[in-house]
């Protein structure tokens, strides 16, 4: 047996190719959120590993029997959850060569094109969302791109390169005075980041945004917050601006937060995850002004940009920053084109050593599809928001929670349509309380807490239909309902349905709620 | 234009399968070292992004003209260098499956089966691998094993949770009293890991190794370490272990070194990761034995176990630890199976939250090979570097540099072989001397100094040949050449014709050193 037969490679290889055309022909027909109950898989399957081969037929016919049941269906058409996690033919594409090249591109000499690709693809990528020249590699001043696999990573690297350039000159026995800002729709990333850079969690400050500036963190916030911290002899050392937050897609003012940061010598990390790949588009560019004042910024191509799982983009400044954090110089690795400094070595860029060649990927997307298209389709999944906002907006029992700038509309029953109702469960319910912070303390008006469980109640039976997938925020003590428009396979009638499903199941729920 | 349009998919998919197969067949041919000048590719390709869309055929070509060329040969079958990235059929179609699903498997209700079939499989494996009880989950005792995407996130994970039990214990403030044990064999994974978890690099102990133990690090070594320590009253907290290390592969003695850090409370990972796949066989399992008295085990499935890049297989004994220091609850994720503890949230056990559903290709690969001919390929690598140790030790000018224990073999021209010859160069490269390390503190003395010269000399023309990669090692002030066996291609032809080309090479060489 050979495992790397080209026979049973193209047998194989074609199967699973129309395997996975049958899965997309038929993945609107799912449940959109996986139905099954935990444990229901390894009841399944044997408890040991074989011994003896088995045919590729029966491991196929146990992914369609036992896998995709338990699968919450992202590629539906149907599915409105989190944020995309966009697929293409060309990210497809993409993926199988670099699998197939297997190739370790830890240096530039391990893998040339796998080093030069990337540079190359991350200047094209930086120059259709108009970044300043400082961020490209081919204005040749220090700054350039590189594809890790997530935001988190790119937090983190761009935090430790933050903590050790301030440690550089103030000492790194401060370690413990370093103060990270973001807000209260930061990403968690941010927090985790600083959790394992050895940033006390007392030292993150969390500043509070508010529902009538739109949830963006303030500049003037900002300050007083930093000005508090240099009093008190700590040193201001990283901010995490937010274009598109997790919540609502609320978009942090670049510019003025950077000019305020500036005067602390403060590292800003622009995380653009879901809504940075818009910017590519002329009419939305404005929400990066004034990047330029910026260290670093990121967005995640696996998102909303048609760039399978994982390719997250990061742009730095000055990338002897990240390498002078990150880089490692084991014997194992040197080599004349690393110690010429000629070349990028991107094991210095990032958290692991091991990396695949992963511009493949956004390359052939770039071109598969070129950028007209690319902000075409991009537009489409916004138009198809829209109409879903309409939707919402003409029935006077929901409104929109907040203005919607992307593909994501953020709604809830209107507290007017449950007006002076009582609550289902007399708040006896604890452990549904406490897993949606219902806990008292950020909600302590019976009338807010009314509206909430309502919209809770609507989001889990929208959900239990199996029709679509959505999920929540909580912003201001509202639970919101949200809407992320941009699976690949969505089209304007999926976006109706979904409106249908959620009115249906209003119309029952706001009954029962009428009659309490 | 539709970025999915399951026709183009279809038509793609074929054609991308055929040209991975047409890669395959002519890779032997192939350079294996890519052999570009640094910038080669930023002449060839545009300087931005097209406006328009590409055919497929145009990105397929441009990827045979000018990105192959760039490739450094990892799948070749005359690829011999660092350790393999090892792929198979199974591997490929479970990564394309993986892929095609596009799910984000943070949690378990973002796809059920992600997170259980990781779980299942990291347990079949960890029987296979014959790892105690309380490393799996079916014990019920709080340990269990995740997918990583390297090692270097392994033992950042384990560390940064080591940490934090122990600042739990000793109070926060006393970060920089722990101390980070691992030997100078150690992947340099664990300084980088330390550095980014904030613990200073003065208090990472490098301990020293010798070729008379063949390069194992000696726990009456780490004992001293460790007691020095203490006195000085720091705080020992983590030890780095190595079943296979990447300069020789050597074997630390994994039960006596964690006697000893049992006995001051330390965290012992074993990394595993270029020969933890090779414990499967019973004949090498005894290289684990005492791994019940370590915390952590970790191996890459995808260096020589056939699973495409990048699959790191990490257990645990205790995932409290792992969870309690990178555990988020955002409010965006919260839902009933999480508050029930009746689920495993993988984004809880690594550093990033988003995951692809990376279980699937171990799964094929278990599935389609069977355990039995899973071992046979081992043993058959295995027995191609005996091969190849065979031929080295036939050749009077060479001499095997350590034990061989799995695929890897080092070897070198012996001082014998060089009595009495001047260096090449009368020391005057100082370029040179200085990227292989030969700045004169590690060897003075001359004659060492031109045997690693030789050995630098023919390992640079080896590769200088295309027809082979190899790579090199440093220790204990010599330079030794790394041949790794352990490419899926690799038949004992290749290896064979390997050693021809390293004998035609020494034969020039040494008789240019000869006539000096």
């Amino acid at each position: 047996m050979n495992p790397l037969d080209l026979d049973e490679f193209k047998r194989q290889g074609y199967m699973m190719i129309d395997s996975i055309i049958d899965y997309y022909r038929n993945v609107a027909n799912f449940p959109v959120l996986s139905q099954v109950q935990p444990g229901y898989l390894r009841k399944m399957l044997p408890s040991s590993a074989p011994s003896n081969p088995e045919p590729f037929e029966t491991i196929l016919k146990d992914v369609k029997d036992h896998i995709v049941p338990g699968i919450t269906h992202w590629q539906s058409p149907n599915y409105f959850a989190y944020f995309p996690s966009s697929s293409s033919v060309a990210g497809f594409m993409g993926e199988m060569l670099s699998t197939g090249f297997g190739v370790v591109g830890f240096n530039w000499i391990s893998s040339p094109a796998a080093t030069e690709l990337e540079s190359i693809v991350m200047d094209w990528l930086g120059q259709a969302l108009k970044l300043p020249e400082r961020f490209l590699f081919s204005t040749n001043v220090g700054g350039g791109g590189v594809l890790l696999g997530t935001t988190c990573e790119a937090i983190l690297c761009t935090l430790v390169a933050a903590r050790d350039e301030k440690l550089c000159r103030i000492g790194k026995e401060n370690l413990k005075k370093l103060i990270v800002y973001g807000s209260d729709q930061t990403h968690s990333a941010l927090q985790k980041a600083a959790h394992i850079a050895g940033i006390h969690p007392e030292n993150l400050r969390v500043i509070k945004t508010k529902k009538s500036s739109s949830f963006a963190l303030s500049p003037d916030s900002l300050r007083s917050a930093i000005m508090k911290d240099v009093e008190n002899a700590l040193v201001p050392c990283f901010l995490c601006a937010t274009v598109g937050t997790t919540a609502t897609a609320a978009v942090d003012p670049v510019g003025p937060l950077c000019d305020v940061a500036k005067d602390y010598g403060i590292w800003v990390h622009v995380d653009a995850a879901y809504a940075g790949g818009a910017l590519i588009c002329p009419e939305f560019r404005h929400f990066l002004d004034g990047v330029e004042g910026a260290s670093s910024f990121s967005f995640n191509a696996h998102k909303w940009f048609f760039t399978n799982l994982t390719t997250c983009c990061l742009w730095v400044k000055e990338s002897s920053c990240l390498t002078n954090s990150l880089s490692t110089n084991p014997q194992f690795l040197r080599n004349k084109a690393s110690d010429s400094n000629q070349v990028i070595d991107y094991k210095d860029w990032q958290i692991a050593l091991s990396r695949k060649f992963h511009s493949l990927k956004l390359w052939f997307v770039l071109r598969s599809y070129g950028l007209d298209n690319l902000r075409n389709f991009l537009r489409n999944h916004i138009e198809m928001a829209k109409t879903f906002e309409n939707l919402v907006k003409q029935d006077k029992r929901f409104e929109v929670f907040v203005p919607r700038y992307f593909s994501l509309v953020c709604f809830r029953v209107s507290p007017l349509a449950i007006a002076n109702k009582k609550p289902f469960c007399n708040g006896t319910n604890e452990e549904e309380d406490h897993y949606y912070g219902f806990g008292g303390k950020i909600i302590n008006d019976d009338k807010e807490r009314l509206v909430n469980e309502v919209n809770r109640k609507l989001l889990d039976s929208i959900n239990g239909s199996g029709k679509v997938f959505m999920t929540h925020g909580m912003v201001e003590g509202a639970f919101v309902i949200r809407c992320a428009v941009g699976a690949t396979l969505t089209e304007e009638q999926h976006v109706i349905m979904a409106w249908k499903v959620v009115q249906e199941q209003a119309n029952s729920l706001l009954s029962v709620v009428s009659k309490a």
